[in-house]
């Protein structure tokens, strides 16, 4: 196992020149650093944007374009759903029990807010809402369920609604429609960016205050000096080997990072390398969805033991996450003939085990242990018969006695199925999007937003779809206004 | 920072000759100790206890002797309290997020009888019932609320009740009363243990069984076969400092370890070294708790940047863990005239800052941001004369406009007050008490109970009292059998 690599800062001192000097240095032109950008040009700062790629968009525009947003925004509205900050902020505040109440409660609290802003962007939303269960839609629909708000015991603790809102855009990687305009309005106002350009270094001085970047490109390395604040959003680490190695034994062969070629830590490491204190890099939101279709959620999920041990409609990084706790990571959907169908998820990799007769022949085929998976199905039934899941609580619309035979299992085991990851940890930051040290002291002129800090859940098991575009937009407008030096709200 | 150093396994070929051999070889006797000890020999196998102390009783003689149980013991139903197995699985269930669900639904499920069993071995409990709020009791009463579940969210998805059976021991080491009848169990029983004496490594074969163990006096080291199997119950890493620097970098100077000197981590390096897996290394219990006197819970606490973060009505351990992380770890306690006391909790070294006559002064007399505390205190203050606490949900029995000056503050920071703590990871395990691997494979012959092994809950912001006896008394019974060979229940 190698060790993480972490840049050295450079003193002050050690910079021959200044190749150019800005105001704000945004590292990246993803959605975060776009939306910084944007926030950081319009308080009057002079900005330069870093950014690796040819061009901008990043990971985001390779994404399913899922913002996460509430309180009663426009779609909400149409879609005949009535929702609210305080809802919204006692959902997030259950379930992801933030390291920073108070940066989730003002995303909460502005979030509506937040979704007219990006309307007036230009970022395409449509009043169309989508009632299923699907992990993301190749339509231009915008509405929909992605997380856990209807499942025990969020439901009980917050009104649910469906918060999902899809840039309208075709096919898997709608994100690309949303991330258009955000771009065309850099060009439009004119901040300047630099291209196939990374950042390799920043330039700290003795009292942590960072003032600059070093930048390389194919001909060679310079200085750019950030008179008032670099902020670094250069996506996540999911493809930082060292990291993953680190903070993810569970991680398979198997598993497949969804990331774009230049998600490789720079971030977190860069943060780190001025004192950033990174956190939740235990957090992994690992996909396999057994859904859509929504009917095999009526199906029980078993591990080798032939236990239930979560309740089958949580949102599929939830599943994911309790899975790859199993014993050898080992799980089966189990269908009646009722409710058979097979998994349309085109990227994990289910495979169907086989069809027998009855739960006893089933359970010998799996090699369950003896009467294990006999007495879950019978407990799981008579519950689901009365309405009810003792155990795990599944939602009564998806509780159907499982009786009718022939049955048949497919295996979603983490290690022999496909599960697609998102890392979620990062940089720990503020609501202002400021870096924090071990003891949540902010580094001077420091700010990291978007997959580069610590996502607002700390655990895959309380992400929703939308969590990273919805919070990374977000606290990249407020990074990039309290960088300029301008008040927020 | 040094290593954290792990002990090589033994080869079974390296092991000249076995100075004992017995069924089942038992690590360490404090409470999962004894009763693994205890059914171990009650199922037939011959036992050896092995100590490094040099009598029986470890820490949790030395603890304050609370047992969670529920479920409808008879000491509830003496309180008039009804519980059920299905409300404290609900409530561990939401607020423990537990690795292994089916471990703690046993848990709960066999909690009642457990209760039961503990009586019966002569560990007494009275019929009595503390209806305030404390961190412990130093006289013999029994019950009383020890954690979450009154507060938000946890009181919305399941029926509140009290769950701390304390031993009838007087004083802040009543534990040791629950230990004496179940020690003297061992001796009127006859069930060997050799005192003095440290168990420095595993014997392992290649295929991962755990065969023995190499047992260190001070007149040198030797053997013990184990046929059936090896309980580690040897306590926690409280005073490990290598696993501590390594996972627990926000712990102070000021923290202190609530400890005994055997409580040096030697249980989960030894599960370590066979191949367990360690988990929820970064959890800890932080307690510095503001109560009692109860009425000091009406108050508010507020972080350096005059902004609460936290319910005050929480546990102690949870609100130790918000203080931990807050910007500077800096928190204070903000009080009115009304509801103004001094903490009791003798270790805590709670200050007082000083008194105000407005809260514009007080705001800047701790240097806070101009206008955060004043704005905090009337959104407060105005929900709380709505019996209401937007932001946070305290519950309403805590709720009082704070607005009766002169007004006083005690500084509750983590790095200036103290916190005494305890650490909750440990061997990842099954609900009979095996060792599991990266994968959740049982290691064979290996069991790793009580607070050598990681905790029901993962972190401190889940933690009541009695969750280290209760769970740590009830998996030692279950590993103590299945190591026997018999059949639980």
């Amino acid at each position: 196992m190698s060790e993480v690599q972490i840049p050295a800062t450079v003193a002050p001192d050690a910079v021959d020149a200044w190749e150019h000097e800005v105001d704000v240095v945004i590292v990246g032109q993803g959605v975060a650093g776009t939306c910084a950008a944007l926030e950081a040009h319009r308080a009057g700062a002079e900005v330069l944007i870093v950014e690796r790629a040819s061009g901008g968009g990043g990971a985001s525009a390779m994404s399913s374009g899922i913002f996460y947003l509430g309180g009663g925004t426009a779609v909400q509205d149409a879609a005949g759903y009535e929702d609210s900050a305080e809802d919204m902020a006692r959902f997030l505040m259950a379930s992801c029990d933030p390291l920073d109440p108070n940066a989730t409660l003002a995303f909460c609290r502005d979030s509506k807010d937040h979704f007219d802003w990006l309307e007036e962007q230009g970022v395409p939303f449509e009043r169309t809402y989508f009632p299923g269960k699907a992990v993301y839609l190749l339509d231009t629909t915008c509405l929909m369920w992605t997380g856990n708000e209807k499942t025990w015991p969020y439901r009980e603790v917050a009104k649910p609604a469906p918060r999902g809102h899809k840039v309208a855009g075709q096919g898997e990687n709608a994100g690309s429609e949303g991330m258009k305009p955000l771009l065309q309005r850099c060009i439009d106002e004119a901040i300047p960016a630099i291209y196939d350009s990374a950042v390799i270094a920043l330039v700290q001085d003795a009292d942590r205050r960072v003032m600059g970047v070093q930048v390389k490109q194919s001909t060679g390395t310079f200085f750019v000096k950030a008179r008032r604040g670099v902020v670094i959003a250069c996506g996540s680490h999911n493809l930082c080997k060292e990291l993953l190695d680190e903070h993810l034994p569970l991680l398979t062969e198997t598993s497949e990072p969804l990331a774009i070629p230049s998600n490789d830590g720079a971030g977190v490491r860069l943060g780190m390398s001025a004192g950033g204190y990174a956190v939740s890099m235990d957090g992994l939101i690992p996909t396999g969805s057994i859904y859509p279709p929504g009917q095999l959620i009526n199906g029980i999920i078993v591990n080798r033991n032939g236990e239930r041990f979560v309740a089958e409609d949580v949102y599929h990084g939830r599943l994911g996450n309790f899975v790859m706790e199993q014993p050898g990571q080992t799980a089966y959907l189990i269908l009646d003939s009722e409710v058979f169908a097979y998994p349309e998820n085109p990227f994990a990799k289910h495979q169907l085990v086989d069809g027998w007769e009855t739960v006893g022949e089933m359970e010998a085929g799996l090699n369950l242990p003896t009467g294990s998976l006999v007495r879950t199905m019978a407990e799981y039934s008579e519950d689901a018969a009365k309405g009810e899941d003792r155990r795990f609580h599944k939602h009564p619309d998806w509780l159907k006695p499982l009786t009718a035979g022939p049955y048949a299992a497919f295996d979603i085991s983490f290690d022999k199925s496909t599960y697609l990851f998102i890392t979620l940890g990062g940089i720990k930051t503020d609501e202002q999007g400021r870096a924090l040290d071990l003891r949540s002291n902010a580094i001077p002129g420091l700010y990291v937003v978007g997959a580069s800090a610590a996502h607002i859940p700390r655990t895959g098991k309380a992400y929703a779809s939308g969590l990273s575009l919805g919070p990374g937009s977000y606290f990249g407008r407020r990074a990039g206004r309290h960088a300029a030096g301008a008040n927020w709200g």
